[in-house]
């Protein structure tokens, strides 16, 4: 079937109308209507090419909320009608250890992603939510919890599983320290949901001025980061701190804030560590620096119920699609509060 | 009291003989008289100033084995003629969040170490095992095994227990992969802590012609890091990787051999990590990269005990005390299979 779509055709391409085809369900799959899809730093990364490995044309989107229109003979555990989500991923190996383990989005075979990616089965490019429908296996597709607002839920299928994966791998909880670097779509979610755990919650920011905004969101305090007084007075406090921020930055101010044993991880930056990251503090506390990447499945379908029991969604501005080029610049100036979502109707009224 | 010794007096000078004072013992003190002390690489470091921090005269020396020969009033766990060990620390402020849970090492308050440090009561010098005696409150004195050689058990009390720490903390036992980098005293000691835990164990070498000593030690098999088919054969193997090296190396090699969720620890260089390490394989599969130092106290006797039971010591050449400024040199070019240790005799025979 062939759905309207916007995708980008080159790297310096904007994002604009094209007609993709979607597969014919399969016994497995499940075909959604798309209601909104979150704009997350990655779609733009990746209409633009910018780590290399784009496939063009490119459809964006892997914040994806809808309702189910179709699904195929052997489903049964979503029928017609249901709320439902997708996220980064729609397939992976389901034999290696990583993907029994529940952890897809570390499948040795590699997961496939759902933009950019290739299935598994007919080797077809895969393309994203900024469309009408998608066709999705049943395993990779999310229940919606009854309550939340669908379009505030869009962001939770990225921004909210990249933050809730590290929290629960690091067991937050009541009595767990936290920190998060960056007050973005990724570190709005991380302050909310490190909040709803228990944990209690610091920002590390730059910009001065954030701090009723932060405090709103989750956080019981906001230390700047270019303080060395205000850095000073945090040392040796946090289990785990939460590195949002996707560009290039200095990690060793932060590392004398953790605890003992404690850990700063990655969920924003892929490249070098610049300026070089020193051991010392590392050694001489047991402190460790490490990465995390989005979540599995069965970890996003509990963020979901967690959210839907906490009421938790991201904070949103919805956009109609033909916006997105112009909310691609604002994300890149960090001038969102915290997450585009393209209003799907947009996309279908644009017809 | 007055205790033969061998001092560096500047960072340029050899160590050599110095009388220094010994406290009278108070009532939680243990007198040990001196018979083996292991030559770590630290010793060599303060002699010389290389960290900046020394307070001369140096006495180095904390892989100590000794005898008691006097224990205060208030001491109900040793008695004349106990075999003991003393390690790195002598003291800690017993009272901070690491204290409380055993970890020393990590003492909010800076544990005081066996040398080069400041006692906490009386503001004196600490002095290390290159010494007839030491006087050392019982808390930080160990319980030497029965039937282990107190020679080739004296690197235990350092080499021995800087790798045992993260083999614990780790969880390292049957079924886990672990990997050595670097075979001198930690990673010798490494390969056989981390074989006698049951581990399937690799021992990663820039040398060919370690393989046949790696095996003997323990490791099931060893890995040239400069080939890189080798390397690749071994991709995302290891649950954790202890490194050993002292001086500053790439690690980016051997991040894609830590298994999903593993992570290289660090416990020899203490500096910064260059060239830059990269944060895409770390992210992709949340891997990490941390420190360790050293251990606690009732760890170091868990060490000890564990190393009774299996018959574990270190592979040691036996130095007279006269020989310290020669095997300083060996030991620069790795020139020591695997641990000098002065035989003590030696220091009272030239009286
Ligand atoms: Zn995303
Ligand atoms: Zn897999
Ligand atoms: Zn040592
Ligand atoms: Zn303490």
């Amino acid at each position: 079937m062939d759905v309207r779509a916007y995708a980008a055709t080159s790297p310096t391409s904007d994002v604009a109308p094209l007609t993709v085809a979607r597969r014919a369900p399969r016994p497995s799959d499940v075909v959604i209507d798309i209601l909104y899809c979150g704009v997350c730093h990655s779609d733009l990364h990746t209409a633009r090419n910018d780590w290399g490995n784009s496939m063009y044309p490119v459809v964006p989107g892997h914040e994806i909320v809808g309702r189910v229109v179709g699904v195929g003979a052997g489903v049964t555990r979503f029928k017609e009608g249901d709320s439902v989500g997708v996220g980064c991923m729609v397939d992976s190996c389901q034999h290696c250890a990583p993907c029994e383990h529940g952890y897809e989005q570390y499948c040795e075979n590699q997961a496939t992603y759902t933009y950019n990616g290739l299935d598994r089965h007919d080797g077809t490019p895969t393309h994203g939510g900024y469309s009408e429908r998608i066709v999705v296996s049943d395993r990779f597709v999310l229940k919606m919890p009854q309550g939340l607002d669908l379009a505030g839920a869009a962001p939770l299928l990225c921004a909210g599983i990249t933050t809730w994966s590290p929290l629960r791998h690091w067991k937050v909880g009541p009595g767990s320290k936290v920190a998060v670097v960056g007050l973005g779509g990724l570190g709005h979610m991380a302050l909310k949901l490190a909040n709803a755990l228990g944990a209690d919650v610091t920002l590390f920011t730059r910009s001065a001025g954030k701090e009723d905004d932060a405090r709103r969101l989750g956080a019981h305090r906001v230390v700047l980061s270019t303080d060395d007084g205000a850095m000073a007075a945090v040392a040796g406090r946090f289990d785990l701190i939460i590195d949002t921020v996707p560009y290039v930055h200095d990690l060793n101010p932060y590392i004398p804030t953790l605890a003992t044993g404690g850990t700063l991880v990655l969920v924003g930056y892929l490249g070098e560590l610049e300026p070089a990251l020193n051991t010392v503090p590392m050694v001489m506390n047991r402190k460790s620096v490490g990465g995390s990447l989005i979540g599995g499945i069965a970890e996003t379908q509990e963020m979901l119920d967690f959210c839907g029991k906490h009421g938790i969604t991201a904070d949103i501005e919805t956009i109609a699609i033909e916006e997105i080029n112009g909310a691609y610049e604002r994300m890149l100036k960090s001038d969102v509060k915290y997450r585009f979502v393209i209003d799907m109707a947009s996309l279908k009224a644009g017809a």
